[in-house]
């Protein structure tokens, strides 16, 4: 993996984290998007601009053909699949940016020839980046900090944080139920509004599992890299792991995450 | 209500918040209470043996008896109730902080002759303080940003953020209905982790209700009162307004927060 293109993804990604931090709490300006738990703001649109912008530059001045990069991303209407192809979260947790709870992030991943090569994530408030390259490992930079790498380590299931979506008006009562299983064997559920920062989170041990039944590609991509090279995994709520659909970029997916030997524990609550 | 007093208060909570951040992910270490959700660490005692020398020295030199201070605390067995009474929690949100997520805070109330009339949290991660004083209102000072006074805005319940706790086994069945039957009609239900925190940020418009269990008077002592200077209240589950019982500090509360125009839509849901 080019070294030079993860550090332009964390470029974009850091820059349009700095957009957020600024334009936090200054506008309570959104749109409705399909429902009221579903909304944009001004943010999420600048923020992606950015990102484009960033990748677009830094990819040709990098020597890469313009007409061979493609973005697949939260706020686009089309995508347009080619050689090297951006998956692009400007915003991941929208709601909780535009009611002044200060957990998002921007997601951006990247892979050639429709396989995932590397992710990274910017988390605005806390001045923390992640990034993991397939086959290199995943790591985590906090400003102020060493760079450490990201390892997942095994905990007993009374000691485990789970993060615990709701998510849209059909799977709710499913959720709500499992979620009421798995409470009284598990240290804690917590649902801090952001699946991408969970999963990073997941990766540096913080949350052992992190449970989604409606989410996209573009909250997953970078995200995935991240928990793979640390040694966890998502998989669908039938234990397999889980497959991106590269020709329905509007696909909804159901996730778990985890570490593979966990899985299975983490289904006997879920099904 | 004395200027030097809130200063002493603001000085023990951001010294308490600087310890919680030196440690926070330096240690695992952490003891069961009551049960595995119920964990005490080291970093909760250090924090309470500070802000008692603090506040105990501080309070002799500005001429107060330490014979006349007394302190209700979450980690002393017993309390003894004097003229001036300090309520503290060291690291509301212990779970949070032992599992490595960021929102955690200091709390400290303060009442003379049991009629609480300050209250100071700060959040170590954000270098946030509130500040609630008995009729002279409610204050938010992040670093590098100016004071701002917090006064709660009225929002349609469409865009309300609600943040839903879970308490205890004796209760979960209960909670979840509750939040399975609000889920529809607002923005979002959270989970964060820190009751306290969370009453702070209902002051600063960010959560709209704050529905919780299973809490004590040092979760609530500090919030109420910048709670109440903003405009909101806390309720119990019938609506009346929330009573402290100062003869019983280890007495377990069931709070709804919330404005007070809002609390008989929100028991609509909740009974």
């Amino acid at each position: 993996m080019n070294q030079q293109i993860t550090n332009l993804m964390t470029s974009a990604a850091t820059s349009s984290a700095q957009i957020i931090k600024n334009n936090f709490r200054k506008t309570d300006d959104f749109k409705n998007k399909s429902s009221h738990i579903d909304i944009v703001t001004p943010t999420d649109v600048l923020s992606q601009q950015n990102i484009r912008k960033v990748l677009v530059e830094g990819m040709v001045s990098l020597g890469y053909a313009e007409t061979d990069i493609g973005f697949v991303e939260e706020e686009s209407k089309v995508d347009v699949l080619k050689k090297y192809n951006f998956i692009v979260d400007p915003l991941d947790g929208t709601s909780n940016f535009s009611s002044g709870i200060p957990y998002c992030c921007v997601s951006i991943g990247f892979a050639v020839d429709q396989v995932l090569v590397a992710g990274v994530v910017a988390d605005p408030f806390l001045d923390t980046v992640y990034c993991g390259v397939l086959g290199e490992g995943s790591f985590v930079k906090k400003a102020g900090e060493e760079k450490r790498q990201l390892l997942l380590s095994n905990k007993s299931m009374s000691s485990w944080m789970v993060s615990a979506h709701y998510n849209g008006l059909d799977k709710v009562h499913d959720q709500f139920s499992c979620y009421e299983r798995i409470y009284p064997s598990v240290r804690g559920l917590r649902n801090l509004g952001s699946l991408t920062l969970d999963l990073c989170l997941l990766a540096d041990n913080v949350f052992d599992v992190v449970l989604n039944k409606g989410c996209y590609f573009w909250d997953l991509a970078a995200a995935s890299v991240i928990l793979k090279e640390a040694g966890g995994q998502l998989f669908d709520y039938n234990g397999a792991p889980l497959a991106f659909d590269w020709n329905d970029s509007k696909k909804k997916y159901l996730v778990v995450g985890c570490r593979p030997d966990a899985v299975s524990d983490v289904l006997s609550f879920t099904n």
